[in-house]
């Protein structure tokens, strides 16, 4: 397990890992108060769609801690607060409207405070079920695929416990697959422009204890070529019908080369991450991020102030190049616009 | 034309551009004897193999200038000296070797030093010639193509003045189809790790006033599924007989993508890349750097400290996945098992 949990709720007080810092240093931010938790997910002390989630929750339930009585109205209120620090979190929406669910009819502050401490307590806990039953499907299917042999594995971006609180997506095949002895060594892109491999992944996979090596995103071709690896796994925003998979800028080569070389391509994750109405990855709209994420290194500009840059936060891996989708009730295989219809209806 | 030339002899003075602080500062070393362009070589002021050859000829000039008399024992020296500089770079072997069989039955130090004047302005102009007429084989291919129509290009690493001293080789394609007005836009990778993308081919096209915007590897798919790209420029470290191209790593990867969605992939390179003696790329090694170039970027370490890298300099471009080799003699098309024997018997 890991060392470092980046969400630790413990005295009335929320303790948050600086993922700004990482690797570099490792330092909490203690949170004593709603506008506290406000502040470190509006400014991405904390990061990863789940994590941000029971950030919120936590939040909510040191605010109902500190009132003397409740008020359906403060309550909303406080509620919208937070969500209006990622108002784009798909998570954060959820997690609070879970909240609002739960203490709808309920009138004592005590015991409103109490059941949100256990909702926070509980998603991060059935996150990390639900993380590993996804990982363990994985598991069974490269253990038949492969004898049993130990494996080299590549990943993309981060998808492990400082993005989901605990075991993680892709990650979480990553950790199991060295549970079970059948890990030999992890190859992890760097993820330009933000770097989250080379600084979040590579952080995580030390603190697993994981022999593991960064390399740049155009390594791909000659880590396959050379069989250095036997197969991909990464993580998901968001899944349409016909398995096209939204995901960090650069996942869209990795499938392609992949299926050149015959390489097995794996998505992990929840089932919160399909849209069940969208027909194909045509309809996904990429979000365009700033061009300082390139141009800007470190502090430094590297490219000509002249230059321009071109940023798309994530491409679409087309569904026919996946061998097989998991999440947390099912391992789906192609054809995806069947498998994944089906899940639709469970 | 570009604005700075990276090799400017005048008043038997050497001036080189340093590239190692590019693009944010201009500025040139003055050499004034062979030791200074020895340790201008050695220390990566001058780069990109044409260049590096080019120079050692204008050090050996400077060599000849201050002699009073000729030695062809100190001309030897002279010759091992510049050639210990960087020992395994190609062309300044060549050029040097050339250097020796031009003076070889000359007695006379005045006529020796005017000679190796000669020959170092011959061949960057030589050089051009033949850049022009590979960079034409392959406007001409691709004006066919697309019916005049103006084209996006993406490109790798860097492959234009800087590194051959004039219009260069992949990125003479960019120039000379800016200067047919066939060109609209410029896709540059950064090229991790090093960032000759970003630093030195944005650079070149800044210097040239060719609209272009930096890209990170991970958005080739983007580019080229969402056809923001029309056909992909690169040079070549080593062309084996079937086509099979050596080239700066990340390459192959573009070759691949490229296939699955129907570009068109040149390499650009003079004939001396090509390895006639090399069936096929399988037999081509290929050198690891150093982690540090994927641990630290601009001076700060990016991966934590226990976190190893994977470092290979370049890839294999599959022969079968190129659309045209384009070399001063030729523009050659598959099958180049066929085509590239045919060239080795001209």
């Amino acid at each position: 397990m890991s060392k470092f949990f980046p969400i630790i709720f413990k005295n009335n007080t929320l303790s948050l890992l600086d993922q700004r810092l990482l690797p570099a240093q490792v330092l909490y931010i203690e949170c004593q108060n709603i506008n506290d938790v406000y502040t470190a997910i509006k400014d991405m002390v904390v990061r990863g769609a789940p994590c941000i989630g029971f950030t919120a929750l936590y939040g909510l339930t040191i605010w109902a801690k500190q009132q003397t009585s409740f008020s359906a109205e403060s309550f909303d209120e406080a509620i919208s607060y937070l969500k209006s620090a990622r108002p784009t979190a798909v998570n954060l929406e959820f997690e609070l409207d879970k909240a609002r669910a739960l203490v709808s009819k309920l009138t004592n502050i005590a015991e409103v405070s109490s059941r949100l401490e256990e909702l926070a307590d509980f998603e991060i806990k059935d996150s990390e079920v639900k993380n590993i039953k996804m990982a363990e499907f994985v598991v069974s299917d490269l253990k038949e695929k492969f004898q049993s042999r130990k494996l080299n594995i590549l990943t993309h971006c981060n998808t492990g416990f400082l993005a989901c609180g605990s075991v993680g997506t892709a990650l979480g095949v990553i950790e199991r697959l060295n549970h079970h002895n059948l890990l030999n060594h992890v190859y992890v892109d760097e993820t330009r422009p933000y770097l989250q491999g080379a600084r979040l992944t590579a952080f995580e996979l030390t603190n697993l204890s994981i022999d593991h090596s960064v390399v740049v995103e155009g390594a791909a071709s000659f880590l396959m070529k050379n069989r250095m690896i036997d197969a991909i796994v990464v993580g998901a925003d968001r899944i349409a019908l016909n398995g096209d998979t939204a995901n960090k800028i650069g996942t869209a080569n990795l499938s392609i080369i992949a299926k050149f070389y015959n390489i097995a391509f794996y998505v992990i994750a929840p089932k919160s991450s399909f849209d069940f109405n969208c027909a194909s990855g045509d309809l996904i709209e990429v979000e365009m991020r700033d061009e300082n994420e390139i141009h800007i290194i470190a502090g430094n500009r590297i490219t000509p102030k002249e230059s321009k840059a071109f940023n798309p936060s994530f491409d679409i891996t087309p569904g026919e190049l996946i061998s097989g989708i998991s999440c947390e009730d099912k391992f789906l295989l192609p054809p995806f616009t069947k498998t994944i219809s089906e899940l639709s209806n469970v």
